[in-house]
């Protein structure tokens, strides 16, 4: 095709609406875990910092970071500028070969995370799937304990250890996953009161690992701070707790950092607030804000050292991808150089403590969580009994009406269950977070009205809609 | 950080040497398949066209396409180009958004294959996931089958799917995936020749269905060229025999073009060579070239709908990457502006000739299979007897030899168990082709000669290398 020919086409191209461009999106592209007919794409345009404009030109403020991956928010000028610069340099070389900003990224993760060598993939799944992979190899184990409240990710082994509901309709998966209760202190699963517990969160794992037999379990799979399932901070002394566990049968601790990592609570590693290390890592997300897709697998020097001998099997063509790895660099040059994780702990703090507030302010609110930038608010349909708002894996009228508030306000933010999510983009400033607050907060009133017009018309209440499982 | 400290950065890295970086990758970074001790990184400095440049600016011609991906060649002009603008117009958003670049994709890849819709992963693995996942969800069945000489990625599921032995070590996987044999006819596991034989690498997989039950079995996956296993060219019918097998129970077709598609073989789909069409296409490599990474599955109207009303469970953070739609457009752009696909027809016919001319020529050539510019040279002992240079999943001092030649005259190729494989940039000029495929010949020279020597001095030979699996 002549230069005029790509000139006409390009024109072409600028021409298409807004509403073309979604309908070819509709047309010719699925969507992730979405029943297509109801998929309703918005088209982004352009993005800056905490902002993105729809096919419309309205502004939304990014109060889920996209999906809680976009760190330094939208279009960073020096992320930019470090992945253009590495396209012209050297767009490729397989993973077999040595290149500059692999060896950088190398160094530098080892350097923040305290472990020693990463193996690199391309997002949270593959990077889970070969943590557990490694754990096997190393250890000559095969079993996995993994939480209930968990994602690890959507291929069949990080599926299969994820607990989410998301893995039934794909289920069987991968033999040799055995499933833990989680720290969820509101809704404890052991009846206790985080003041008075005996941590049964831990101790019941270990009876869990007698019954599965010390000698099979290769490795415990933890999310840092467990994400999309609920922001789930587990108390103080459970991270310890679960490390000594972990150190007297020799069973390693993978810590999934994908979400809560690289600076999503103020630090490189979530886990990293609770004096502990684990013997894996496995992030993304934060570790180029998405700019370019990028897993990592860190393993500790022992791990290390035992693929200096044996075998590591596993690889993947874009291992090591130079423009992954030049993106990564710049996005933790820009955490330092600006300072982002200080925002972060300066933020969260005006966040915890609007979120306290609005825990106190509405009826609907059973419980506010928060780490850093990382939060949730779980809705209820009464503080006393705890009624979820929405039951598990499901939705209601009530969350669909917030949903849909939070949306006519140009408020982008995740919403699952009966929980919604304040994760913005890490450089967000106090008056930003402000202004999406006071949006939610105007949300949460419209259902305090809701719930109180149900108990004053019990007539009118619909039940509950569970998600269903594919039809057959 | 201030600009200076960012120059002053810069200007350390820039004195980094060649093998300081390599030092730094090897201390700091995993490499896929390998004992790490064992690895020995090369520097990958520049690169152009079908040429990288190592540490010790040595120019070396790239015959395997770094991992059979760079197929319009290394550094090409107007796919950076097409990178750089769209990073600098919208460098992500998240899964659940439309996109210019998503949208011309997917309608683009309709187009070429003659199916529906698209699905965006980030590589072959999880393409393939997702394509067993999106069968089952279909179907309402659980098995698949595949065939042993084949290669699908990494993950648990699509490592399960793999009959290749890197699984081995990393098993049990899946449940529910069934084996069967390949279209192999050099070595027919059926003891039959390709002229008088009744198809039964077809024939034996309808026994198979009979046994593991019809109503059982949602897909039937296999490589439309079977690639790392040895490039298996199946005779003409097979494909309209395996489709019509597919249409009698109602199983699906996956056709994993990973390797073999996108002008591999001169063709979109290697299938397309056979005039059949698969229900399910997933594809990389030659999609973006490697420029970015990505990785697809394409499927058939029905599956399209069936989706419109049901759930597709299936996502992740970075389907649909701006970034990567946008280098997947240049880069087909680039096959057909450049008529890359014609210039596959013309070389494959010269590589094919001189393929055959190496046969004849050479005691350890056994056999040469060729389709376009994908292409394997298979070695043996001795030519009536078929005895491989090195057993399957083995290496042995003669294929040591020739690999290490190769390397001595800067010619990067692939070579496995018992076969070289050539497979260069679909760019390539006959007169490259020609430099290379003389290296070749020398090295085959030097093979030919240790065998005479062998067999004049029985006393010297060495017992084959079969690699081994995980020490426990």
């Amino acid at each position: 095709m002549s230069t005029q020919l790509v000139e006409i086409e390009a024109a072409q191209a600028a021409e298409r609406t807004s509403q073309e461009i979604v309908q070819e999106n509709r047309d010719y592209t699925l969507f992730s875990w979405s029943v297509q007919g109801a998929a309703n794409p918005m088209l982004m345009k352009r993005a800056e910092g905490v902002y993105f404009w729809d096919g419309d030109d309205n502004r939304w403020l990014d109060f889920s970071a996209q999906l809680i991956n976009m760190n330094v928010g939208h279009q960073h000028p020096k992320v930019l500028e470090a992945i253009k610069k590495q396209v012209d340099e050297l767009c490729f070389a397989g993973p077999g070969f040595a290149t500059e900003p692999r060896g950088v990224l190398g160094k530098k993760l080892a350097e923040v995370t305290g472990l020693a060598k990463a193996f690199f993939t391309l997002g949270g799944s593959e990077a889970n799937e070969n943590a557990m992979k490694i754990a096997r190899l190393f250890t000559g184990r095969n079993k996995i304990i993994t939480r209930y409240r968990s994602y690890h990710g959507a291929t069949m082994g990080s599926m299969t250890a994820s607990g989410d509901p998301r893995r039934w309709p794909v289920e069987p998966g991968i033999p040799g996953v055995v499933r833990a209760f989680d720290p969820y202190c509101y809704r404890c699963p052991f009846g206790q009161k985080v003041e008075t517990c005996h941590r049964e969160c831990v101790s019941h794992i270990e009876e869990i690992i007698q019954m599965e037999g010390p000698n099979e379990i290769a490795a415990i799979l933890v999310e840092g701070i467990t994400g999309s399932n609920g922001i789930l901070v587990p108390p103080d002394d459970y991270y310890p707790k679960l490390r000594a566990l972990c150190d007297k049968y020799g069973i390693l601790l993978i810590d999934d950092e994908v979400m809560s990592g690289f600076g999503r609570t103020g630090k490189y590693l979530a886990t990293q607030h609770y004096g502990i290390k684990p013997d894996i890592v496995t992030a993304a997300k934060g570790l180029t804000s998405g700019y370019m897709p990028l897993g990592t697998v860190i393993v500790s020097d022992p791990i290390a050292q035992y693929f200096e001998t044996h075998m590591l099997y596993g690889g993947l063509t874009y291992s090591g991808h130079p423009v992954s790895c030049a993106a990564a660099n710049a996005n933790l040059a820009v955490y330092e150089e600006e300072q982002i994780f200080e925002n972060v702990d300066t933020q969260g703090v005006y966040l915890a403590d609007r979120l306290n507030a609005i825990k106190d302010k509405f009826d609907c609110v059973g419980d506010v969580r928060s780490i850093g930038l990382f939060s949730v608010i779980e809705l209820v349909k009464d503080k006393a009994s705890k009624e979820p708002l929405a039951p598990f894996n499901g939705t209601s009228a009530e969350m669909a009406k917030l949903a849909m508030y939070l949306k006519s306000q140009h408020l982008y933010a995740f919403t699952r269950f009966n929980m919604l999510w304040v994760c913005p983009p890490l450089v967000i400033t106090q008056q930003q977070l402000a202004e999406g607050l006071d949006i939610i907060e105007r949300g949460l009133a419209l259902v305090d009205e809701a719930l109180q017009h149900s108990r004053n018309h019990p007539e009118e209440v619909h039940a509950p809609v569970r998600l269903t499982s594919a039809s057959h």
